[in-house]
């Protein structure tokens, strides 16, 4: 089962010739979820040359015009591809505002449903989204602006399938092999029960994928954010720049990376939202200082792909 | 004095990596405006590196999204340059709601002061800004959505002076030949009055600048774009599509060519807004098909810079 990351915009705040607004976009099995939505978003996604169908849903951290102006260019892609599920945007407060008038202003043509999904200001730290395979959790940030960050968790899975154990207890292979796999009793011939414990090792974990930015560090990020195998979050300004950091309600890349190692479990941490005063050369050392408190981090780039396997 | 086109966007709806949306910047000794304003202007405007203080105005030719999403970015980026000026924004009807309502709902930060001016929809064939050297008008064009075009024309400049006459009229060099020059009497010492009409031939045409997207094929585009040195106009469509030309209030490649051919005194035909169905290749076909009428046309690419030199 496949889950992938597409960057599509690493800048804040002001757009660079390589580095478009901020955005992502998460593959799993097929499914596609685009994390913000900046000004060239849609740009960006041609740029992948992506064989992309229809994504799920839009989620925004917030409505300042560098993480949004790119959804209206996006709901209007969308229905260039052919589609019969809505489309879900999820975001704080105003979203809805935001798409409707200039759904009217505009006269902008869509040819499938947009389902708005605004969140709750009393009751940010929730699930917005849940199969039976995974759920997406926003929770609350602090920024100059209600703002909230996602994580997308995939639930247990079953453990791995023992051979050795099925043949011990003489199932046939084939379908019923199959049947245990998916987490079925099986009778055999002689009427012998065998349930899938027998044969599976214990529950494995999934994978988790962060998206934190826009925010000065709080506790809270941490606790949303731990064992996350990737974890992409601001790391807007250098430790000189601290002062901007705070002033704009923004992280430097080392309280980033300290986020990451107080987290616990974060396999690696992908830094962005790189304010346009640094060149693409300054951003090593954005990646160096985070580096100096977690290791495993590596600064972002616009067209990067990114595969999140399972860890075993 | 310098006139020069730089070329944005040549997308139509929908942009493509190499084919941004509508947009062309136009500088005149060292002012600029902007027509159209899709989304990733600001990033076109970036790649081109151009050393650009302000914008004086930026004038949109209707409010489709592929025509104006850019706008609010192309605000915000307008707040990194020093500014005392205002920055005017002229366009057609519900132009100000776009602006005021994006403003408070992404709560934009634009540190200086926005001018709008909508046009009047009982009088689009109308001057829009006038100066000394210039004036731009707008005028009706024929879209599914209010929609117009725009010409910027020099005035009539002095004609070129004569050394020759001058000498001849014993006028000696220096302050006298450049208050000639200028368009102004002088007193010789023996008390002879000489007109600047003795020194100088017929006043020289200017030069002129039209832009036309989104539009049906309507005389009144003729009588507007006659004599332009530059003529930007769509030509979404090959003339095998001229039906879809018709049904989404488009025109063909050869639709515009007519125009530039029955307008009379265009040198140059640049056409624009290219459906995205076609490939850059094929581009080429709706440059063979226009040039069929209008030799001189030349089909647009994103980046291209374009000089407008005076016709001597």
């Amino acid at each position: 089962m496949n889950l992938e990351l597409f960057v599509l915009g690493t800048g804040g705040s002001i757009p660079l010739p390589n580095r478009y607004l901020s955005s992502v976009l998460l593959r799993r099995d097929g499914e596609f979820f685009l994390f913000d939505c900046g000004e060239g978003t849609q740009m960006s996604l041609r740029t992948l040359n992506l064989k992309w169908k229809k994504i799920s849903a839009i989620l925004i951290t917030h409505t300042h015009a560098d993480h949004i102006t790119g959804l209206l260019g996006m709901l209007m892609l969308s229905s260039q591809v052919d589609r019969s599920a809505p489309l879900y945007v999820i975001g704080p407060p105003r979203i809805e505002e935001y798409i409707e008038q200039n759904r009217s202003i505009l006269a902008m043509y869509i040819n499938y449903k947009i389902v708005i999904k605004e969140l709750d200001p009393n009751n940010l730290n929730t699930v917005v989204w849940e199969t039976e395979q995974y759920r997406i959790r926003s929770f609350a940030l602090k920024h100059s602006r209600m703002c909230v960050g996602y994580t997308l968790e995939e639930l247990l899975r079953p453990g791995s399938f023992s051979p050795e154990n099925a043949e011990a207890l003489k199932v046939p292979r084939g379908e019923l092999w199959s049947a245990l796999q998916k987490g079925r009793n099986v009778v055999l011939e002689d009427g012998k029960v065998i349930t899938p414990e027998q044969v599976l090792g214990k529950p494995r974990p999934g994978r988790k994928f962060s998206f934190v930015t826009d925010t000065r560090p709080i506790e809270r990020i941490q606790k949303e954010v731990a064992g996350s195998d990737v974890f992409v979050c601001e790391g807007m300004f250098t430790n000189e720049h601290a002062q901007s950091a705070e002033e704009k309600q923004h992280m430097t890349a080392m309280e980033a990376a300290t986020i990451a190692k107080k987290a616990g479990g974060i396999k690696k941490m992908g830094i962005t939202h790189f304010s346009p005063r640094y060149t693409d050369h300054q951003i090593r050392l954005l990646e160096r200082e985070a580096r100096s408190i977690f290791p495993e981090t590596y600064s972002l780039k616009d067209g990067m792909h990114i595969p999140i396997p399972y860890e075993e």
